[in-house]
Order: structure tokens, then sequence, then C-alpha cells
């Protein structure tokens, strides 16, 4: 199933239709839980942590999961590093995770729609990932696969303030929400500074397009809730969606007004992103990103015509990743052959179309 | 006549094949004349300048020139000023006759390989041109047409110094040699300044696209002989040509250089000046015509196929002037309507082909 998974560069789950996908890209659900009186990761020994590893394999075994649920198991310290590179590049596991260390564990589903981490921060950490604005769709999923689990497993919980977790920011809920947006158009303006800095007071973070400490590139921004406590996980969620629609209107009525008062400026901005894209023998990850943006805004507006198919951009970010672009080597490349392979990659996928 | 000169952008002499033709654009003779005891049109009065222009159309007239040596006559104020700006354009009058001032004349043939200025800063100009590195034949013609003329008018002419001029940095020979050379490869590796800045040490000057005070875009440069005194007209044109000949076999080993250590970012160059020239909506001379000459550099290096043959370079530079873009209009066109036309009849031009 892994060879699969980083054979693709497309996930099973972004072939769903979702709301507003062409400016949401995704939705996502994390919950963290620990196991009652078990040590927190952070202060694990390597038997805490083969115990924990063992017990939540045998839980899910115990479960005899089927379909869309079905998980595989993996130890991360098995995977090799472009695997790991890869996993971490489709958004499936976490930056820490991905460094492969001992009693560190992974299941997850054919769709890649689920995955769930062991021993990262906390001893489990569920994540649902579902296309476009469809947090309801992930939460439901989420608490599902949460609930079979916590039928075999007793967690860290207290019935005051919730479930416990290791970073004091998680305690409550364990529930972090995320939307996955793309803002070409308030970038293009400068209105997205403004737009985002604004969701910290109503108690929401942004971040780029790889989390935390990550800047933004190709106009794409995660925002997540900051808070975990206090609210219920039907209120965190209405909370995320009801400002991301807020801020899917702003993007909306710029994209209008830069068709109607700057559209020869705002074609040649799409048209020559896609020629570098087509015509390009050296190409950076944030280049492809920053072009593939400017070409997307073109498809979703009618700019652009007979090119990819719109519904595809979680497909070429993770085709302009550098572990992807090795994953059929045996070596790893120096940056100049990453380069040339991904305009290659990008030549081919954008050879036919162009702008009206 | 004129309404088929300045409707095409290629001049009918650019359909010859020239040696050299892909770096040496054009080979030009320019004979400075003045017609014996008349003020010199900088002192004229009109009365002077309208006798000078009489003498010469009639004697053109008495001539009875047959095929490509057929003179169309006209005055230059009873052009449109888009009209002198695209025969200025086209090489065919110069800056200052483009201001079309009473008693300044044109003669021209249908291949606008001969023009014949009357009345700029000499009484007579005689200029022909010819693709590619073909001095020896630009400077036959001309000469040919020159003796035609003495045959009909008086000379100012000095046995000891030869033909007399307005200017005295044409007196002698009064033959200015020049040929049009494109140095993509030079420019790129900062070579050009280096060897053209050597050729003032051997008498020659070097300008860009339109002559004296314009800087060089598009890398192409105009190389033509200072001295027009003490040495014969063949002693000057084959000067010239020698020149010219190493500066071309210096230009295509960097070219073999390039091809050979920097294959990738040469590629990389040339197709996203292709790209870009594809899909822009916006483009401005300067862009055009830089890019223009890495397309074209890729195209003489077979990085760019199927698309416009390497031949047209002089015709795409003048697609690229502002007068020829605003031919068919009735109004001055503001720069940015300029700018997408441009644009659009470049991504017409470059609809085909691409880099390998």
């Amino acid at each position: 199933m892994i060879k699969k998974i980083i054979s693709r560069p497309q996930s099973n789950w972004t072939k769903d239709e979702g709301l507003n996908n062409n400016i949401v890209i995704s939705s996502r659900i994390r919950l963290a839980r620990n196991l009652y009186k078990l040590t927190m990761p952070s202060f694990q020994k390597e038997a805490d942590a083969s115990f924990v590893l063992d017990k939540v394999k045998k839980a899910v075994d115990a479960l005899g999961l089927q379909n869309k649920e079905l998980l595989y198991f993996y130890r991360l310290n098995e995977l090799t590093d472009i695997e790991r590179e890869i996993l971490f590049e489709k958004h499936l596991i976490s930056s820490e995770h991905r460094e492969g260390k001992a009693n560190k564990g992974l299941l997850i589903n054919e769709r890649e729609s689920v995955s769930i981490m062991i021993n990262e921060e906390d001893h489990i950490r569920i994540q649902t990932l579902f296309p476009g604005l469809q947090l309801d769709k992930a939460w439901e999923f989420a608490d599902d696969i949460d609930d079979k689990l916590e039928s075999q497993l007793q967690y860290a919980f207290d019935q005051k303030i919730g479930y416990l977790t290791s970073c004091p920011t998680n305690v409550g809920t364990g529930l972090r929400a995320s939307v996955m947006v793309h803002l070409p158009a308030l970038a293009l303006t400068k209105q997205s500074g403004i737009v985002l800095n604004s969701l910290g007071q109503l108690g929401l973070t942004v971040r780029g397009l790889y989390g935390e400490g990550t800047e933004s590139i190709g106009n794409l921004y995660q925002i997540s809730n900051q808070v975990t406590l206090g609210q219920t996980e039907t209120e965190i969620i209405q909370n995320l969606t009801t400002l991301t629609k807020e801020i899917v209107q702003k993007e909306e009525e710029t994209r209008k007004w830069l068709l109607k008062e700057n559209l020869l400026q705002l074609k040649n901005r799409v048209g020559r992103a896609f020629g570098i894209l087509q015509n390009s023998a050296i190409l950076n990850t944030q280049e492809a990103l920053n072009y593939l943006s400017d070409v997307r805004m073109g498809i979703d507006l009618g700019i652009i015509t007979n090119a990819i198919s719109g519904n595809n951009l979680s497909e070429l970010i993770v085709l302009a990743q550098p572990g992807f672009i090795q994953r059929n080597m045996e070596t790893t490349l120096e940056p100049i052959e990453r380069d040339a392979i991904r305009a290659d990659i990008f030549a081919q996928k954008f050879r036919v179309g162009g702008a009206k």
C-alpha cells in the first residue's frame, strides 16, 4: 500500500467533489489522543513507545475495519527517507514524524483520507482529509474512527477539561480543524495580509503550505482554530466554516473585480505563468507553485482553456515537491537535477491549452 | 507603392538568402552626395530645397529605370505620421527625415532594397539593404545607382578629397557601410561589451537598432565604419567584412560553448522567452525584442522547433514597433493598447512550436 501511495501524486480523497473546491483546496480534522496512565511521547523510553505502538496496532486489528476505514500499519523507521518525505509532502505525516525514529507508527487507508500517527507529539493523532470545504464530513469521519478506537483503548480523559494532551494548547477537544485555501486575487491586490491578520483576533491561526513555521508560497494558506478548550467540536467547526466562507467570498469578489477592471493585466499574468510552466527547462518548487497559482486562477476564471482540469491542484502541488520528484531515483538528486525533472513534468502536464 | 510598403512588416529584400543570416541580419551601404554649387540642406531656403527635389526627381525620371531599380517618388510632407514612422522603423528613412518637413523627398523601389533620401543632411543619400553579410553586393548595387544618377546630375566633388558632404565625417567616399548583427550569446556571457568596444580602435562604430543615440535592445547592434576619408570604398567594405566575420565567429564559438556547458540554462532561457511571447496579453517593444532575441537564438541552435522560420527576424523586429502596430488605426493608440495588440500579434506568430 505504501508503494502505491508514494507513487501517485494524487491522493484518492481529492477525487471526491467538495464545496468551493476552486478556492478551498481541502478540509482537515486532527484529533489528539493519549492513552490512560501511559507516559506522553516526549518523556517516553523506547520500551514505553514500543508498548503504545503495539497496543494501538492490536486495537485496530481487533476492530476488523473494512472498506474506506481499512487501515494499513507501518513503522516509520522501516520506510525509506524518500517514502517518509513523500508522506510529508502529501500531508499524511508531520514534519516531526518524517524523521522516522524508532517506535513511531502510521496507520493509513487506501484513499489517504485518514492517517493516524502513533507516538508523534501525542500517543495518537487521527487526521482526516476531504476535498473542498467539508469540515463537517471530515469531522464525522474522524469522530467515527475515534469512537471505534475508544471502544478498544482507554484514553486519558478528564470529565472537567476533556482529552489530555502533550501540549496544553490541544487540551479539551484535542481538535484542530483546518482548511487549505488558495487566495491569488487577494494576494495580487495586497489584501491577503489584512484579511488573514484579522483572523487572529477571531481565534484562528494562518500558516503556509506545510504548517507551522512555513512561509506561504503559491498563495496557499492553512487556516485553523487556535483554541481547543471551552468550545464544542461543532462550535469550532461551525466557526471555521463560517469564516472560511467569508474569505472565499472576498476572494471571489476580488476575482470578479480583477476580471472587470484589470482583465488585460490578469490575462497577461496568467498567460505568462502558463507559458513559463509549459516551456521551462529549470523550475524550482517555489516558482512552480507560484506560477501554478496564477494558472489555477486562470483556469477558475475561464481565462485558460483546454489545459489540465481545475480539480487537480492538490496533485500538482505534490508533483512540484522535491521528495516526489526523487521517488524513482536510487540516489538523492542535486537541486538542479530536480529542477530539470520538475520542469519536464510541468511541461508535459501543460502540453496543451493556453489563455484565450 | 507606399501603402504596400507600410502594410507589410517584411521587406522583400529580406527574402533573398544572405551569408551568415542567422547572426548578420543585414548589410547596408549609404552614400552621401551633394549637387554642385547648390546650398547644402542645413542652409537651404525652401526655394533651394524645392529646386534640388525637382532636379533629382527629373534626373531619375530621365533614367527610365526598370525592375529592381525602378524608383517611386514621395514628398515626405505628403505622407501621414504613421507612414513616416513605419518607413523609419523599416530603416528606409532616417530619424531626421521622419519629421516630414516640406521639400524632403524619398525615392524607393518595390523591394525596399534601395531608398534615396533627398534633402536629408546631404542633398542625396543613397541607401541599399541586403540580407546577411553581403556588403559587396550592397555596394555594387549602390554604386550602380550612384553612377546612373551621376550621369544626369553634377555632384559636388573635389579631385583631391573626393565627395563633399554636409558633415566633415562623411567627406571623401561619402560611404557608410554597416551591418546589423545579433549577438545574444556574447551578451549572455557578458562579452559583448569587450568585443564591441575593441572595434572603436579599429575605426568602427557600434550603435543600437535605430542608429546614433539609440541603446542596444534585443542584442542587436549596428556596426559601421567611422572613417570615410583616406580609404577606398573597397578597403572600407573589406575591413568591415573581415571584422564582422571575426565577430560572427566569436558569437558562434560562444553559442557552441553554451550548448556544451550550459545546455539546460540555455533551454530554460530560450523556452521561457518562447512561452512568454506565445502567452502574453501585454508586451512592450523592448520586451518583445529581448524575448525575440532569445527565441531566435533557440531557433538558430535547433532548441526551438516547428516555430516560425529563422529567416524572419527582420520582419518580427518591424512587427514589434509602435508605428507598425498602429498602421491600421485611424487614431494614435495609448501605449497599453499597442502593448495589447503587440502581444496578440506575437501570440499568433508563435502559436505553434516550442523548445525540444
